[in-house]
């Protein structure tokens, strides 16, 4: 057990941002971590504002991650962050990550962790020679009923894997287009920040991680449309993909951003020879599962008889709703336990929360399914 | 105004069949045909006891088709049958219904209407020749909140449809192979009399004429999964579908009948500009509206300010559920409606079910899924 | 089994009236009886167009009740009709009823089934005396999962039941005093038509029944509260009613007509020391149980291992929706089996169908309830 | 605006408590303050070992609240607690409160805030007298949804209020007593520790206060059954309530813990002229508006066009939930907010969190139902 709270810096996240207050939230939460410091903007004022509108010490306030990173590494051992917090756009996320990981720091980092596949392997093998801890957020595999989903396959209640349906739907590209929205995602549109892909990369990384954590099914091969709709710059906001998993189940994941009138609506349907399993990321509580004798089951967050990895992971009991904050903090209490581990000296590998090994295959995800869309996909014509 | 009730022959749905006695009920229940023969089995006691339930006169009970059409022609006007129905086996309707056409019945037949696009495209033929009408049983567009949504779109209230999501998920199949089911779907495996395809020809069809229906778009050109999971005999029992629209809009079509507690779960999703409308089969006295400004509207069937087709289509008020049989009845009734229009010399066309047209459209989907299926798609492998 | 189908005729309906058409489609619907004659209005002519939109025989066309029980009941045995459909406004139910009873018809009527519990009674006795069935048609009880409900807590899988919530909410009266609606309802804001009740004799009767059906249990004693907010003649539109049981079970029953956007939600939850049960009309096809260990199950009507009263009453597989219609079906075909049944000699006593001993206790409920709301209750202010 | 964390003790809440937690992860969310120090447990050994959990400063660590007010009340202001929240039994509430209060520190304190009506107007002279600020944790008004719904009826949108429809349904009694629960909930069935009331105390003071905070509306009188179904000691634990209103309005309120299967589901209905609200705790992120006209608007957490006060209460976009702390964290924020003011010499008066006021009038409910159960009824027996 830790006898302090771990340190933890941020780089981006300053006033006005929507995710920055999102991660220190959550890695307050279960009160086994603080922040103290961070480069918040790279505008000098505007960093120092957000600091002190966190209360943080002036001492420890930057407005170059690169400053940021060489004082923090020489700050004795009792003052030093023990990790940091990537909050920029897409585009910067390698060369932060790197920066601090040569530094010595863990690092946690938004997906997609790279613009390319090549990124992401090049900070996998810094990671790992450095042996630091890398964490990916990808927030939705800390939610309890995901948790109970994971175990319930792993335990072979579902019988054979066979199907796997992913939707994640979104509508803001419209909403943003047609004059409805402010904020700050016109970055988003831009490739040279953005990245080659805007919605694979941005909730198309989450939904196969999703998949991915749940089943632990590996994509074999995939065959995929992607339509650029509305979005500025030519980068795609639609995409569906068929998907061969290696061994006999087959997938069929959408995602889009361009869908009037959706939210955040990602849901995973697995279907086993024995039962199958629903779970909808805007009701996360519950968790449907289907039986072939023709009848369901509603489980509970908090319900009785979940395994324990889902019980662990409730902030309140059932039927009052932890929300995402109380999912995002799961990933961070797993993340700062390991950590622990590792500064009382135990080798550590793995823990329950997204790693670069996922943002390797996030990449390489989104690299296969625009190779496959700009193919020449064998399409065939109707002969009506 | 039709001063009688139509007459009808059934040709199939003996004793123990599921779809025949839906048919009978549909066909009766406003009050506007009744059915007065037919020939329910090839097995005459079978045929005869069928009719003897259903309180029959004898004369009309037969047990071979083409002594049915032979006979029933040659009755005066004031007795002849007005249109017979179709509820045999895939590899039968082809046959039946060519003979009822050239011996001057209209016919209802239930989907799929053929083997394959050939012989759905000479059906089209001889009822053009012959000037009968023909309708195929897609019994879910005669749900009024189906027609509400067709007029919605038909009307520019989502504006341009820009993606198309439908999914049509049932279980039937591991559960009757683990030994759950009884009944009469074995021959639904047998190529010979069902057909190349299982699934996609059974409610494949459904789904794609259903999205047709409401968008009234067409398919530009689709590439395929197809997957024989459990299904004897090498037929297809699942399958994704990438659709490619004329003009901008894309698609993405699942189909299955191996998805383990899934009972009739037909969904439909149609994303425009402006609004975007779902509609799921299992709970059909209700629209759901999306709107670009995220909010979401719940349309009811009997509500207020729905469309006059969607009025016209309902039996009950708002919150009295319609059900199958009811809208099963509607399209029947538009048939009737027609033939009595024409009946009375009108020159008809069309009408507000699913006809001939519809057949060889959906036989032609049936066909052009399989061949992208079983053709090498260009499948790319991650690189992780 | 019988041998040809029972002869209905049918008081009230004509052309306009909602609910004559759905008794002529529920009791055809399994082809078990038919319609064959009536006095579809009082207006003579208006009663002839009614019938020759059904194509009925003009012979069997009345305008009077009083001739048409007396000419039927002349007629030969091979013609005359099985049983009469009562579907006139409430004031009028008493004396049709007793007419038919006394000429030795069988009678079908709509709840309320009488003005006063004391008309209810002397129907009772003369049904009794006259040995003719009488059934109330309390369609909701006509659902599978309604008579799944029942048999599960008969077999004790509730364990003791303890509490029972019901609710009927309905929002037609707003509706149409606000201008919406057109039709012909104005007749229940009438006293001298309606009877002293609106709300709970319109709709607390079915609630009542339904939680008597589902549960067997029998009201000790109540206390009530009822108000008159939009409703013309000074009649109650919304109630709210307090319930002891006869026994260790308590209830709450709360009825409304004046709920601004309701529907017809009927929805019974009955609470057992083992399990729960949730059923809802407007998603009738389902039935949510709630367990001591906190997890839901969803039965699906057509689903594995349901009681057999359930399965016998579905018309069609598992997710394809029954409706009302096909429930109001199923009390249809247990009348017509009971009359046939004691055609063929049998002494028959109850049947699954609501019968005038429900019509008795159900205007005994409004009876009841409309004397604790008009008498002074203790209430008592709150001493803030 | 701050310039500092607002300082915070804690007294109960340590190891192994429930609610403790949830409120200090609730009020330190938002940055606004900080938990430093308590008295967790009358046991020294637990207290400190609680707070070392928490890595707090060992000297600011109480076993004794007594001390704890007076050592805190010595410190400098620098130094000194700005608020104290209490989470001990029922019982204790009053006599801690007071204390603090007294010693001039403001305060958080769990429903019910005291035993009886008495105690609870005591607390609410001294917290005038002493101008401290007074806190009631109904936490559930701090949901966006909830204050969405408080806005739309204040601004007229459901024209008059004329029916308001409460249930609050839990099921860990029975739960409980048949042996599925553990945990620190023995205490609540000792009238000594818990009052005279289980139910109506525990959750019949939520839901009234949602109510109220929702519809503005104010009880004049009301009518009772509570009952004691499994609940040890007598006390009740399911309770059904008819209201009268101040004005027109009418209401039925139930509560309940003994009901088999539910867990936290507190649902509101709320009906007006014109439009209609139904909300639900368990699922809180989206409001259910229904129309005259028959049909439902869904709005969601983060939607265009909400009132201010919804939006300002949201921590994530639409879709991606908030839950219950981030609700609970809404009323801290308030509080937080409403001593800052006083701190800056501003005259305040209210702020948007449940105040002693709502403790008052919780508490004469809590006794007007028990003396309404306790009464005789003027009951009535159906005469049949």
């Amino acid at each position: 057990m830790s006898n302090r709270k771990l340190r933890a810096g941020m780089i981006g996240g300053g006033i006005g941002a929507f995710i920055g207050p999102v991660h220190r939230m959550a890695l307050e939460l279960d009160n086994d971590a603080e922040l103290v410091g961070g480069a918040f903007s790279r505008d000098p004022e505007k960093s120092r504002e957000s600091a002190a509108r966190l209360f943080l010490d002036p001492q420890r306030v930057y407005h170059d991650y690169r400053v940021m990173a060489e004082r923090e590494a020489k700050l004795p051992e009792d003052r030093r962050l023990d990790f940091v917090v990537i909050v920029t756009p897409n585009s910067t996320h390698f060369e932060i990550a790197r920066t601090f990981l040569e530094h010595g720091f863990h690092v946690v980092c938004d997906k997609p962790v790279a613009l390319n596949l090549e990124e992401a392997k090049t900070l996998q093998r810094i990671a790992s020679e450095k042996k630091r801890l890398f964490m990916i957020t990808h927030a939705y595999t800390g939610y309890p009923m995901v948790k109970q989903a994971k175990q319930m396959i792993k335990n072979g209640e579902l019988g054979d894997i066979l199907k796997v349906v992913v939707q994640y739907f979104q509508g803001w590209v419209p909403f943003r287009l047609q004059g409805k929205a402010k904020g700050d995602k016109a970055w988003k549109f831009d490739p040279k920040i953005s990245g080659p892909s805007l919605t694979v990369a941005d909730i198309g990384t989450h939904a196969e991680n999703l998949a991915h954590y749940i089943t632990g099914l590996e994509i074999e091969e995939l065959c995929a449309q992607a339509t650029s709709f509305w979005a500025e710059g030519g980068l795609e906001d639609d995409a569906d993909v068929l998907i061969r998993y290696r061994g006999r189940a087959k997938g069929v994941l959408s995602v889009s951003q361009m869908l009037t009138g959706e939210h955040n609506g990602l849901t995973i349907r697995v279907y086993g020879s024995k039962k199958s399993l629903v779970w909808k990321q805007e009701q996360p509580e519950t968790l449907l599962v289907r039986d072939l004798n023709r009848f369901d089951t509603i489980l509970y967050k908090g319900g009785t008889d979940l395994y324990e990895e889902a019980n662990a992971a409730k902030k309140l009991p059932s039927g009052h709703p932890d929300g995402l904050i109380a999912a995002f903090a799961n990933l961070y209490r797993a993340f700062i336990q390991t950590i622990w581990q590792q500064l009382q000296g135990e080798q550590v590998s793995g823990g329950d929360y997204p790693n670069i090994a996922d943002g390797v295959r996030g990449m390489a995800f989104v690299e296969t399914v625009l190779e496959s869309a700009a193919s020449e996909l064998k399409w065939i014509k109707p002969k009506v």
